[in-house]
């Protein structure tokens, strides 16, 4: 098994090492010298052999040779690259004004009005951030304020920010990167290898061991926060009967439901456009984020009005940029473009085409052990063996790798680097669809024993 | 004296009061309501009578009834509302390519090799956030990654934040937002009612003492962190020989000497780029973000290679929109503009009209006490008696909402709300310094005493 994800300090899945800095052409390896000069050893870039992109349009990238890449990765420009009507709603904006929330503006409020009966349940106001990190963040300041205690649990290889407070229950940054001591993981749903009729029970009881083990530490339990595609643990779509019955455990310890959409939010999932109301669950609080103007910085909050009604009169929140009159606009375009071009039903139309492809492909290809996910998120694992499943990183590395020398791109995810993620923008069609699968099979018949 | 601001929980200075709902028209009344319930009880508004803004040119803004307002405040448009050369840069980029730092790009490295050298001393390196707050999380995460220990020290008031670490040392969010148990404060250097000559000793003094009390507590010493401007201290700009010695107390006992240039930097202070340089010392990491796009959501820090080479090493750092390429647009179209349109020089001239302008008033006006700054950074501090030199608040907060009243915005601060701020883009020219003269002026003679 390949842990190398876990035990070199810092290493990122699919990230360039500067050990392969001889094998990049000459202006490749100038520029990733001029990085690192400029900009430090904290950045990461992806691939073996980095990218260099100078332009975009729908799923399309282009490097400054006018090269042309499918972008079968990014989440962030959900409605597709430099889409015209986000483009034309910030850039009239722009001309008009850009201020912040301590004056009264329509465009926010009407944006709120628009976004907060999609959550429907106990939630009540929407608070604006700059970013998903700055949502988490928050989300888990509110939960500590209203609880008094501070313990949080996340699943074991969870991502929810780079903020001080968001890293320290952020464990795929990796070994060296410290969580707080009151923050407690419980594994994530594996449904490729445990029973997933036994799943749900199993995440409850775990999550209510924890907040014993909390309790016992003096901490007690402010938050239980998940993906609900669980997208750096491995991708999980399903089963979607966990995060009800862990929602109702935490409740009972008075801590608060917190369910983070920054990955699985704004139609992803092809089913809802929440990636919580999969799993029926009434979260307190919902954070969102990289979608949400489609490259835009803007994220934000929606909360009960219990959850929040003691920060609020207690403290204030205030973000210079956070619901500025700009990021307001590209959040209502982009909002208005997946309303409008139907991107929930495409991201279910089209991701059951990908995932229906890959099964096909691994009729053929024996090292392809699951093909799973929900709408246009999904995570492919690879395994030595479909009997043992044993992780194989190696050959998910490779492939990521070789699609990237066809201009193809996705990524990896997992604790063991073996999961193939793939996250197109929502406006993936079926053309696209052709030509990654065929792309990617196309890779695998260069690996080692396929 | 109105100790207003300290004691009501969440209150802030020049906040609009739910109390004062009744004395709204209809219009705005209706407006305050639906925020408050899209919006929660966190969100905090300007003034008595709160403003309305529907676009903006310059330092003129304009509600949707068209009437113009003056802005004397705003510092994060600092080269001006809807400034057409930032507008046209945001927007071709758009249009071209909105994406993240994993793929190589141009921008961000010609962005980062302008901004690099302005610094000087021992920052090597440039890293990107969205806002200020984000870069003075990553600071500390830095600083105490480098340094092992986690105390930080501020000054009395300060602001750095709404992240969970950075309200944690921000108690100018007020008495209910809990300070971090490894937070010290000293107070500020209060030079109008202290020897400016013993403030330099007095503040290295009382930051050694509280190294000691952090080492005392085994919590050591990570970071002392400031604004030279100590702007939400009550604003004080001179004497300029604080921070050195400072730097060297906190060098001395193992911890970083942060930078706080959110408010004070990209020229506002109108002598140096960066106001820390008024102070002659060389920070081991710059922060910065307000002004830096000119509204675009865009902040980050300049670091030393010592400072971030072990976090660089063992961590990483990924922030989505940070550093993208319309952010890097947005920044590098500003950082122009301020430099072609010699906006340095015009914030030391067009300040000192101010400051001038408004110490004629003080002829005439026994109330202001003192009136400070350095450039476009200026506070007006009120006092029942220049003999006494006791804070009135009340009066500040009345030539506040009397000057919004004739259209006029600025603000107030410091721990007794008593200190006027003005603080107007860097476009700010001397037509303007005439009406903002005249209508203080004119709020002047209204008030009781004058």
């Amino acid at each position: 098994m390949n842990t190398h994800a876990k035990t070199l300090p810092g290493k990122m899945v699919n990230g360039f090492s500067p050990a392969d800095a001889a094998g990049l052409d000459q202006a490749t390896r100038a520029n990733v010298e001029r990085r690192e000069r400029l900009l430090g050893p904290a950045y990461r870039l992806f691939y073996k052999n980095p990218v260099e992109v100078s332009r975009g349009s729908g799923v399309l990238l282009y490097d400054s040779d006018g090269n042309e890449y499918l972008d079968a990765y990014n989440n962030v420009v959900g409605v597709g690259h430099a889409h015209p009507r986000v483009v034309a709603a910030i850039t009239g904006q722009l001309g008009r004004l850009c201020t912040h929330t301590r004056y009264i503006q329509e465009g926010i409020l009407r944006y709120a009005e628009d976004l907060l009966p999609t959550f429907g349940g106990r939630i009540a106001h929407a608070m604006f951030t700059c970013t998903g990190s700055e949502a988490n963040d928050l989300a888990l300041r509110i939960a500590m304020h209203r609880t008094g205690k501070r313990g949080i649990i996340i699943t074991s290889e969870a991502y929810h920010g780079n903020s001080h407070l968001t890293a320290g229950f952020s464990p795929s940054l990796g070994e060296r990167s410290p969580l707080g001591t009151w923050v407690r993981r419980v594994p994530a749903p594996d449904s490729y290898r445990f029973d997933p009729a036994v799943l749900g029970r199993k995440m409850a009881a775990d999550v209510a061991a924890q907040i014993h083990d909390l309790e016992r530490h003096g901490d007690g339990v402010a938050a239980f926060i998940a993906d609900s595609l669980f997208s750096s643990d491995g991708i999980y779509a399903d089963p979607t009967d966990l995060l009800a019955p862990v929602a109702e455990v935490v409740r009972q310890a008075g801590g608060l439901f917190i369910a983070d959409e920054v990955q699985s939010g704004f139609a992803r999932s092809g089913e809802k456009l929440w990636g919580y109301q999969r799993h029926g669950v009434d979260p307190d609080i919902v954070t969102m984020g990289k979608p949400m103007g489609n490259g835009y910085p803007v994220a934000g909050i929606a909360v009960s009005a219990d959850a929040v009604s003691a920060f609020g009169h207690d403290m204030r929140y205030f973000n210079t940029f956070g619901g500025n009159t700009v990021a307001m606009a590209a959040a209502q375009a982009t909002f208005d473009v997946i309303r409008d071009e139907k991107l929930l039903d495409n991201a279910a139309r089209t991701g059951a085409l990908i995932r229906n492809g890959i099964a096909e492909i691994a009729r053929r290809f024996e090292g392809i052990g699951d093909v799973r996910g929900a709408g246009l998120y999904i995570g492919v694992e690879l395994v030595r063996d479909r009997g043992t499943r044993e992780p194989d990183s190696a050959s998910a590395l490779a492939i990521v790798n070789g699609l990237r020398e066809r201009r193809v791109l996705i990524s990896a995810t997992g604790p063991n680097s073996n999961v193939l993620k793939i996250r197109p923008p929502l406006v993936f069609g079926p053309q696209h669809v052709d030509r990654l699968l065929s792309e990617l099979e196309t890779v695998i018949k260069t690996l080692p024993g396929a």
